[in-house]
């Protein structure tokens, strides 16, 4: 979609549509700056396409999610992202407390790396953790953990702002199952008057296979999602998409403002991402790629006692490993020896969960059959071999 | 600089002295990824310049530092490089007290915003605010203020982590002067257990004319130099420069991961950036053509009595209008007025100063004497319309 040259007002009115009103307009008359050479920029008369970019990426976002999120904000990177839903949440609530997963990690900076107990740091002050479905658990158990925490926050006079949490648990391990395990726990925070924040900076952009967003496979809509990492395939650039009315709560306390958050280079890669994974197909090929390998990952582990659990959805795959019998290492340490093992055979994963011992495997959405083929193998051959 | 190709010793041993401790390697052997191609990557028997372009951009800006500065963290923005070196300043102080200009703007997350007065939002936990040097201030004034400050912390029982402060403050409505002003008031901090931190995320990389960095005209060493907007003139790179003892302590704690922190695409925008500096010396530039623009605004300050006073250095000069006696108008209001009517002749600036009475002249490095004279006519012209 192109707007007309020189209709400012068919601009303006498509920004107020799809960006938050955090933005504010610097001028009296605002301009439609389209290139600039040395000191000079010029306004719409020439190449104006390049200032609508924003907009048409913003347009692109807001397609692929829930109609109930209408309005983008743009940050550039997934830390700023989480950090401004939690700005939101506590401006829109008026609470300051937080719910998130045992072993989360949602980024690095000051606010939220106390909401990463990944990183080994202490909680921030009104950060409660609840603890991820466990392997017996069914759908009921982590919406009742859920409650249980709400009630310690109550006990604590603490009031809710958030559940910040990915929408497959990640460095908690790779958790996706079972299907729609979010739904009650989300009802909840709902009923407690808080919001419910979707990190999609992992689950985001149709890695599992499914669905655009992570939070589909829950059958819920989140008040806030946030994205970045694949956002950009390589270059810096985030959002947070929401409600309305959650954006309108928070500007009634002034604007957001983010330098190089939005600008036109990166929705231009931002959008360009986009177009390649409609284009290529990406979807459907990480969920085919990924139950190959999913299949293909629960054959060796009929023949490789090492290997505990295998879990995940699409190409967002976790794998357990337990202590290893023959040689005595411990979950954790045969995790390492196999991260490595498998660097030495050319193939890069890394590894997650409290106890270190799950390899995370999260290729390419553009892995085929073959590449599957060859980690299956590398992983066979590491798992036994004796070094 | 550039390491023989395989020479991973050489490499490492390059990346302990100018990258912080806070970065991890992630395999037993590091690898040396140079280039990729869908779901494959390449060591180092290609192309392997690229992946060194961290290590030349850390080792290119710490050139330009004093040499007690000795690594670098890299971020994606000014606001990540503030929040990291707020992080990294309570985890070596064991504080949690900041100083901050009574106005000041450091960046947009939830800890920064709250160390952001300008924004309008209320003061973080253990932020306290120093006013700015005001026109009749001496050197020591400042300092003053600092210690003043310094004795409500102890007797709020606050344990100081660290002063944060533009090292020419904008928001507070462009103050430069008197040169060296900062210098006392560091010193108060250290002596208190604090740290200094810089930012430099608008005064540096060569705006004030005399130096890359504005805290040269203060006579001083930060503990953390935090530096971001012109540092990619456009795309989003950032960095946290600082003392090695600080970076160990923060370090000791863990370490700090950014995604596209440090990518080599934004790593090499930001060398070429340097070079662009270097190569059109735009130091002298800035100096050169600030001067000139500063001469032009003080003879117009003659003949205009809404100008109350010309402020600055280099290419960052603050210009406070008074009211307008003719009109009735309030200093904000003509200054929005003026802010509009310098739009309209085609010169961009923009407005601040706790009462918005401060035209903020942040003019691109490559501006011309032929420049400064459009916009000295432009305001000439403003400042006369009855509009």
């Amino acid at each position: 979609m192109t707007t007309p040259p020189g209709n400012h007002a068919a601009l303006l009115a498509r920004r107020a549509r799809v960006l938050a009103p955090t933005y504010r307009l610097f001028y009296e008359q605002p301009l439609q700056i389209v290139r600039a050479e040395g000191v000079w920029m010029y306004d719409d008369s020439g190449r104006r396409y390049l200032a609508e970019q924003p907009l048409q990426l913003a347009e692109e976002l807001l397609a692929t999610l829930p109609r109930e999120l209408d309005s983008v904000i743009f940050t550039c990177t997934g830390s700023e992202a989480n950090d401004l839903a939690v700005r939101i949440s506590k401006a829109v609530t008026g609470g300051s407390g937080f719910i998130v997963t045992e072993f989360a990690y949602h980024g690095a900076t000051e606010v939220i790396a106390g909401m990463s107990p990944e990183d080994g740091r202490p909680l921030g002050p009104g950060v409660y953790t609840v603890a991820a479905p466990l392997g017996a658990d069914g759908a009921a158990a982590f919406g009742e953990r859920v409650g249980r925490c709400l009630e310690r926050m109550q006990a604590d006079g603490v009031r809710l702002a958030a559940m910040l949490v990915d929408t497959i648990f990640s460095s908690d391990g790779v958790v996706a199952d079972p299907r729609g395990f979010l739904a009650d726990a989300v009802r909840k925070v709902h009923e407690a008057g808080g919001l419910f924040i979707a990190d999609e900076v992992q689950a985001g952009f149709g890695r599992l296979g499914e669905a655009m967003w992570g939070f589909a496979r829950h059958g819920i809509v989140p008040d806030l999602v946030t994205m970045g990492k694949p956002m950009g395939n390589g270059h810096p650039v985030a959002a947070v998409a929401g409600r309305a009315g959650v954006f309108a709560g928070f500007a009634k306390g002034g604007s957001y403002f983010n330098t190089y958050g939005g600008n036109s280079v990166s929705c231009a890669t931002a959008l360009a991402v986009l177009q390649v994974i409609r284009d290529e197909n990406l979807l459907e090929n990480a969920r085919r790629s990924g139950e190959h390998l999913m299949r293909g990952l629960r054959g060796l582990a009929q023949r490789h006692t090492a290997i505990r659990e295998v879990r995940g959805a699409g190409l967002f795959i976790g794998v357990e490993l337990g202590a290893n019998a023959a040689s005595g290492r411990s979950g954790a340490a045969e995790t390492r020896r196999v991260v490595n093992g498998l660097c030495r055979r050319g193939v890069l994963v890394g590894s997650t969960g409290r106890d270190g011992n799950v390899l995370k495997i999260r290729s390419p959405l553009t892995l085929e059959l073959q590449h599957a083929d060859l980690l299956l193998e590398a992983l066979d051959q590491t798992l036994q071999s004796p070094e």
